[in-house]
Formats: structure tokens, C-alpha cells, sequence
């Protein structure tokens, strides 16, 4: 589907290839659009706030994840014009939409991990017990 | 967070840059990961079947992907031993719970769409109407 019969028919196809839903997703669910939105939904933050919050993410990848997010309309850039530059970003009604449906996903993952990992080659094969001993379970990098 | 720390703390973090969290998040928000489950939420399937549904995804990417489910604990892989061979793969009720998740965002972006790329270069400046013409907009690559 092109973006025009998308337009026209007022809604998007995720399984069609020419979707540009396709590329929302993309946006949406990049390694850090995820982080980033559940970052923003505590309020406005500036771009070193976010870096701060968010463990691992590099100043370029922060940076064009913030791109793509204000480009889907999702993020807001407000620039204070002030001297040192103060730039903020925040949600727009439509990234709050995009933030409640990831931050249910990213709830549910961070409840269900201990389950989700137990097919892992380096878990331990019992579900764990709050007393119990686990031994030493080899680090994931 | 490590593997055995979050599995001793019965949750993940996935804000933290080494919790296992975020290898699951990046593999059900995988270009494919969400394709995958929202396929397979309408009961078993071959590989071939999903496949055809999945407009663009790769022989490569969807047992990639499918792999990465399955060793999360979300999809199943039946084999039926048949000469010529039978697999089928399906949702584990965990699969089931991811896919109600990711079901749900994409079914928000497909819907939210028009509003999503009003802000993209090569979209009309005006909301659609149903009997408007919208002249012609270029084509999505």
C-alpha cells in the first residue's frame, strides 16, 4: 500500500510491504523509540536527560531516534532560544497513544522475563523461589 | 541488570543497558517479531503459509525470527516426522499474551496512520476527507 492509498482508505496494512505503516513500526519499536517514549512519558526532558535514563543509548542514536519520533509527529522539539541553548522534548497527544501501547508491552516483558528466559541456555532450569539458592547463573552480556 | 539478578528479582529492567529485557524487546519488536506473532494469533501455521501472509519478509529473516521466539518461549515448533515433512508453528499462551500486546500497537498505528504522516515530506497538508482528491502524492519506496 503507497502512502496515498493509505491516506485515502484512512488506515494502514501492516502485512503489505509497500505499507507505510511499515515504517511507523519500524520507528516505534527501534532498539530505543521504545525507551525513549517511556522516558517521555514522566514529562518534558532535555536530550542529556534522556541520554541519562536511558543505559547504553550513543548521542547519535539518541539523536535520530528523537528524529524520527518528531518527524511520525509523535515527539515535540521546543527550542527555548535562549544562551546556553535549552531545547526540550515531550509527547504530543498522538506519542502518549504510541507511549501507553509500548510501556503495556514493556511492563508485560519486564513481569514475564523470568518465564521468557527459562528456555535460555544459561537459565537455571527451575522456575526460581524468593529463598531459594539459584547458584551461579553465567552473566548475559 | 544480569540474567540471574533479574531472575532473582522476578522482573527485568529495561532501562538498564545489560537486563536480558532488552534482548526480548528487540525480538518481538523486530521488523518481523510483530508480524510473526500477529500471523500466528489466528492458530497454527507452516512456514511457508506465514510466509506468504508476511508481504516481504525473507526465507532468511522468518526463520530467524521464528527461532527467536521459540527460544523465548513464545512460539512452538511441531514437527509431525512425515515424509514430505510436516512443521507447524504456533503461540505459546506466553506467545498469546505477547501477540494481544503487539497486536494492539499495531492496530493503533494502522488506524492512527493519516495522522502519523501528516508531518512526512510527501504528505498532503490537509487531513483526508472520504470524497476529497488529494492529487498525487509520491509514492512510499
Amino acid at each position: 500500500m503507497k502512502l496515498s492509498e493509505a491516506i485515502d482508505q484512512q488506515r494502514g496494512d501492516l502485512l503489505a510491504a509497500s505499507c507505510p505503516s511499515r515504517e511507523v513500526l519500524k520507528h516505534l519499536t527501534s532498539r530505543w523509540g521504545v525507551l525513549v517514549l517511556m522516558v517521555l512519558r514522566n514529562g518534558p526532558h532535555r536530550f542529556s536527560a534522556i541520554r541519562r535514563q536511558i543505559g547504553g543509548v550513543s548521542e547519535r542514536m539518541l539523536a535520530q531516534t528523537l528524529q524520527w519520533l518528531e518527524a511520525d509527529s509523535m515527539v515535540l522539539r521546543r527550542d527555548f532560544r535562549t544562551v546556553p541553548p535549552h531545547v526540550e522534548y515531550s509527547l504530543t497527544p498522538l506519542g502518549q497513544q504510541a507511549a501507553t501501547h509500548v510501556t503495556a508491552l514493556a511492563d508485560w516483558i519486564e513481569e514475564s522475563l523470568p518465564r521468557i528466559v527459562q528456555g535460555w541456555p544459561d537459565a537455571p532450569a527451575d522456575p526460581p523461589a524468593g529463598d531459594q539458592d539459584h547458584g551461579a547463573a553465567p552473566p548475559v552480556a
